[in-house]
């Protein structure tokens, strides 16, 4: 991929992530990424040094702008040895869209015209994929695949998944392969890597990533329909050996997986968060569809704001001090009543850098989960790291507790 | 740098925008990214190619673990052609490591000698730099030079910034380049390119990056002593042509600058949100401080909430609907007055995907800030994007609506 703010880290690249999951479940298997700056020589020089390495395919991102420091198209036709030539039937679907933008702004179009002529240049052989924005994809056959694609995310990710369907790449589409995923939390990565050697590791054709991420380890199998029995076997014995803390077999992220059982079982939640301050309730309210059981959430950030807005009683925080289980109890317990829901979250910390003391350090925080018929579920964690790492956590673990809670039988024994 | 996570997908990577921007601060072009998965042939690929490439500096991280699938120190090796040798001083300085973790977790520390030991190989005449964990960096001298870094991130930082200190780094740290970053909001990129472009570009050596990222152009014009007076004229024309608009000419994010600023005038604040549902009371209380200004905040996500908590009339409601300029002004001011502050933040919108109409699309959302002395900020605005992004650039738009209040001179009028 090209652009210069990566090489000087001012934008985080998210196209390789994208095509990276969508090569794997393809069943192609992604062995190297470059980021090379806007440079013509420098770019020309990583093309050539992926040509030579052998690929079968080899996928560029960026660089197909209508302006002349987009080049990416007039150096993959220079280092393929492909003359440029124009795409008529490309510059008829540009010069549509480019008639249509310059109508709905008011602008003549003729300015936009050469840079409509500049995007429908291709490599000869190539084939065009229609552009999402203004600039087509290519795929250029060859002994190397070359699939060129549009820089911005959005544009990359509708010309990619159009380039896939087509007959150009069907060839190099693998056998797709099977994959299991666990996710397992609050367990540390050893243990999980020490049972997964215990059972063979991948010695039967499996390949396993072993991953530790926030607060959970996410185990992905993947395997080809031949070695399907050893995966099954792989996965099924991680699952016996893990039990309950292995609480997610997908890539859905925790708040959607509560979200979803909350709107089934009919049960509504509010929040009442010092340190995370709005973060346990924005994950929630980040699920399409939360409206349905998400009531609210208070901000309770100064002490006084928990005592009037949730109801913390004044002496409990100056009994136990904010940070403490009793006041996360009672913000859980005070967001449930005040909110009118069926759970509540209570959720206080010391996030740092400053606020700390010997006896409750920058790191602790203490979260509970409080739900009808007597549920509830309450932590307290150290967590390490900054601020922002210690909330995060925080709120997570927030979202963890909720669906522990939901897993009580009490909670619908409507008692 | 290796890892397979990353060629999966599953893990962004964060090191190479920590790296990318520490070279570029100490005058060093990064020209090429790579990063490759965990297999020995694919590391020894790409370090060949970038050795080929006649680099000056090669930094590679990961791969540096204490078992045998880490392997980049022994391919180091392998392609500078130096022999692989025992550190003495390495190995006793990670001895002493691992047996203090060994005592704290009260295990025995043998099975962790083999793993320090071969944490201490270094390629011959390579110099160690001390370990942020157990895994030391090197600085391996030559033609090229290659520098060696853990992965993990922190750690990774950690090494970096001590390889830098080192002798053996300073031919390679070039002439620091001055820097101006102008972050201009709401201005489309196409008008700041073009001023740019009338003010002489890059014509007089300055480097200049412009980039648009969430509802700001950030413009980063990086400059050689000898071409200062060129710097400086053009960060300062650009300055002259969007006036109020460069609101910062500095890295730090908004939040920061309101904090900061609230602090200093001894101002409070608080928020009523709706769709971004606590996103601009956690980015407040994201700055170490905030509880100096952050009274709290109440998420008013069900309309019930926004009457009962904040005050919001059911009539305004009911006559505007929630989503409505009248309703986004009714939180902010019910913020301000139920929580005490002197500011007031009131955010509702339509995220999606769902509950659009013709007339209140997806993405239409109204926000408003309220001060003392009749000082309001207002704003409406229809975002692209899918859910996330609305209520990330919704909650953005809050925060600097807040900027813009804290420029109306009537804010501390003391009318």
């Amino acid at each position: 991929m090209t652009g210069s703010e990566i090489l000087l880290g001012r934008t985080q690249d998210r196209n390789s992530g994208t095509l990276a999951r969508s090569l794997d479940s393809h069943g192609i298997r992604l062995e190297r990424i470059v980021a090379v700056d806007d440079r013509e020589e420098h770019l020309r020089a990583a093309l050539a040094d992926l040509i030579a390495g052998g690929y079968d395919l080899i996928v560029t991102s960026g660089g197909l702008g209508p302006t002349h420091d987009d080049r990416t198209v007039a150096i993959v036709a220079d280092v393929t040895g492909l003359a440029l030539e124009l795409d008529e039937a490309a510059l008829a679907e540009i010069t549509e869209i480019v008639t249509g933008y310059a109508a709905l702004r008011g602008v003549p179009v003729e300015p936009l015209l050469p840079g409509a002529r500049k995007q429908a240049m291709r490599p000869a052989g190539a084939h065009v994929i229609s552009p999402s924005g203004t600039a087509p994809g290519l795929i250029v056959p060859g002994q190397t695949t070359i699939v060129v694609l549009p820089g911005p995310p959005t544009e990359l990710a509708d010309v990619w998944r159009r380039a896939l369907e087509h007959d150009a790449m069907s060839s190099l589409l693998g056998t797709q392969l099977e994959r299991r995923v666990l996710r397992i939390w609050n367990t540390p990565e050893s243990t999980v890597a020490r049972t997964f050697d215990e059972l063979g590791g991948d010695d039967h054709g499996t390949e396993t990533s072993i991953c530790a991420t926030r607060l959970e380890v996410e185990v992905v199998i993947r395997f080809a329909p031949a070695a399907r029995a050893a995966g099954t076997a792989l996965a099924d014995g991680l699952v016996a050996a893990f039990g309950d803390a292995v609480y997610a077999q997908d890539d859905l992220p925790v708040e959607v997986r509560v979200v979803q059982e909350l709107d089934q079982r009919g049960l509504t939640i509010a929040c009442a968060e010092s340190c995370t301050a709005g973060m346990v309730a924005a994950r929630l309210a980040g699920v399409p569809g939360a409206s349905t059981v998400l009531r609210g959430g208070i901000v309770a950030y100064a002490n006084d704001v928990k005592v009037s807005q949730v109801g913390v009683p004044a002496t409990t925080i100056a009994a136990h001090g904010a940070v403490s289980a009793e006041v996360a109890l009672a913000l859980a317990e005070g967001a449930r009543q005040t909110l009118q829901s069926d759970i509540g979250i209570g959720v206080t910390g010391i996030a740092g850098p400053g606020g700390g003391t010997d006896e409750k350090p920058v790191g602790l925080v203490h979260i509970a989960v409080v739900g009808p018929n007597g549920t509830s579920q309450v932590m307290e964690r150290r967590f390490p790291g900054d601020r922002e790492a210690i909330r995060t956590n925080t709120a997570l673990t927030g979202l963890h507790l909720v669906r522990l809670l939901l897993q009580d039988e009490r909670l619908s024994a409507g008692v």
